[in-house]
């Protein structure tokens, strides 16, 4: 099947996505299309062997060719007019702000463009963590206790220490601060609102143990990856977080009992049907006293979270035919023709 | 101020949206423009004395040209190869899917143009009446109780009756029904599901009143419609409802105590504060025994509800004055220069 990546955006994690896009086209054994969203928004066709970090950390790659987007898919101008680039399926490999807040969602869903990735009210609900409560409260998923804390309300909150705050909107780690005292809490906070208007906070537990899996759904099965126990200090910072992308570590399975493994997944099944039909997503979980918490969803893990999979370029062939856009309505007009057979017509 | 008002869209209410545009057009004393979406999600540039429902109901808008999406603005071809459409704010128009659920709003963010409208998160939450609950719910605005049926689950439901179901992401009574019997029920079921995945399903209480505020925020004030008693026979219809669109009829507040006044433009605030500024939005209540209720969010009313205001015209200047884009993120590359001076670089 031939992909089209898409992959950058105006996004914090432009740079993460940018490397996303170069791991994926080591692990996809197939025909590949790389088209990059700049920081200004623009559409570039990358060729293959221009896809190294320096091509855009240089800005060479505003010398290739800019594309533009029509109804049924990403065009280039040329001698003849225009020509549409060739592609089966998209790849929606934009992290964070843009590609999971649900505008690149919406406009390949409103541009007719097959893709793999969540769809609009999915991106919209795992891309705020305090929507991700509320919509994992309603399918039946425990997250921890939480406050918000709101951009320039004075609202007399006084944190449990230690606390974790996390900009609402944000993922790979960015803004997140663990705070010990009153001090650090003031400052964490200045720095949290930097980034966002709302902020979540948590009470910070270090007997908490992180779990993460990813899966789909292909037809009316699950498939999951192995269950992955994320290495950490005290938590991922943003470089660490990323370079495991590559995965050229060996698969090894977490250590949990049965009961706990058939727990995650029953959780990642609540989460994910039927909201994120078409995306692979991955989940990461707590587990506190035997009890399955989700702390977020990625709904475009880095590099699709392929290390975590046994035969990934089989599973992304199945999940693109699985992925479907919307249905077109069909507009026939009934109800202007009555008006326009009454007196008084507009 | 030159606004380029955006209307149609591939959705149930397309020619609703074509009426609505029509109404715009007599209310508002400045220069439009108008942009038409087709049922094909294809863009025309309509010239005023075209806007009548014939151009539409007769499919002559395609004779019209066609516009295209870029950066800052739509764009249409010419000899000197292509132009912007001027203008200095979008007025999103277009109801139901597209228009209310977040794709034209990404749309109108991806490409960095100044419109008024619900933003992306805002429109998924009024757009799925659902996700309208738990929003609502979660500051502090009382709804309905309500239980929700899925497609394809076999739930053991028994409805009370009478009961109210409505599709989850449709606006405009389409596909809601009240039924009084469990075979009206089945039956209801059955047409809702033709339109949605999922149906909310709601105790009709026939004693209940139901009352509409239009508003929104200019800088940091609230400017409020009068409050309107819809008129409505058991419910609004189809054509009832967006008929009165134009407002021929006197303005006449609805009989309430002041305290009621009050209460219904607090919930409103706590509604409207902060998700949906930079759009005029109508919430659209109940009162029961002296208690307010939402019943839903119109994010785009049919002709920005222009008949409930005093002052439209000024009104919307100042609004669009207000709305604002995203901010947008400054990429430097810091991190990608970072791994270029490590070994093993990418």
């Amino acid at each position: 099947m031939n992909f089209a990546i898409l992959f950058g955006g105006n996004s914090y994690e432009h740079e993460i996505s940018i490397i996303s896009a170069i791991v994926l086209k080591k692990v996809l054994k197939t025909n590949l299309t790389f088209i990059f969203c700049d920081e200004d928004k623009k559409f570039y066709l990358i060729p293959n062997d221009k896809m190294h970090s320096k091509t855009f950390s240089t800005r060479s790659y505003t010398k290739e060719k800019e594309l533009f987007l029509k109804q049924k898919g990403f065009y280039v101008k040329n001698f003849i007019g225009e020509s549409k680039i060739e592609m089966e399926c998209v790849i929606n490999l934009i992290h964070g702000k843009d590609g999971e807040d649900g505008k690149i969602a919406s406009l390949l869903e409103f541009f007719d463009i097959n893709f793999i990735g969540p769809r609009l009210e999915a991106s919209v609900l795992s891309f705020n963590k305090e929507l991700t409560k509320l919509y994992a409260k309603n399918v039946g998923v425990k997250t921890l206790d939480y406050s918000m804390l709101r951009k320039n309300h004075n609202d007399n909150f006084t944190p449990k220490f230690p606390s974790i705050l996390k900009p609402s909107r944000l993922g790979s780690s960015i803004g997140i601060s663990i705070v010990n005292n009153e001090k650090e809490f003031e400052y964490a906070k200045d720095v949290a609102f930097e980034f966002d208007t709302d902020i979540l906070v948590e009470e910070f537990k270090s007997n908490i143990k992180e779990y993460n899996l990813a899966g789909c759904m292909i037809d009316d099965d699950f498939v999951f990856s192995i269950i992955e126990e994320p290495k950490k200090k005290e938590f991922l910072d943003f470089e660490q977080k990323y370079l495991s992308f590559s995965g050229n570590n060996e698969l090894i399975e977490a250590d949990l009992s049965e009961e706990l493994k058939t727990k995650l997944k029953e959780n990642f099944k609540r989460i994910y049907n039927p909201l994120f039909k078409g995306a692979l997503i991955r989940c990461d979980f707590f587990i506190l006293d035997n009890e399955v918490y989700l702390n977020e969803i990625n709904p475009n893990p880095g590099s699709l979270a392929n290390y975590l999979f046994k035969d990934f370029n089989t599973l992304l062939e199945k999940l693109a035919k699985n992925a479907k856009n919307e249905n077109k309505i069909k507009i026939n007009y009934n109800f202007l023709h009555s008006i326009n057979g009454q007196k008084g017509k507009l």
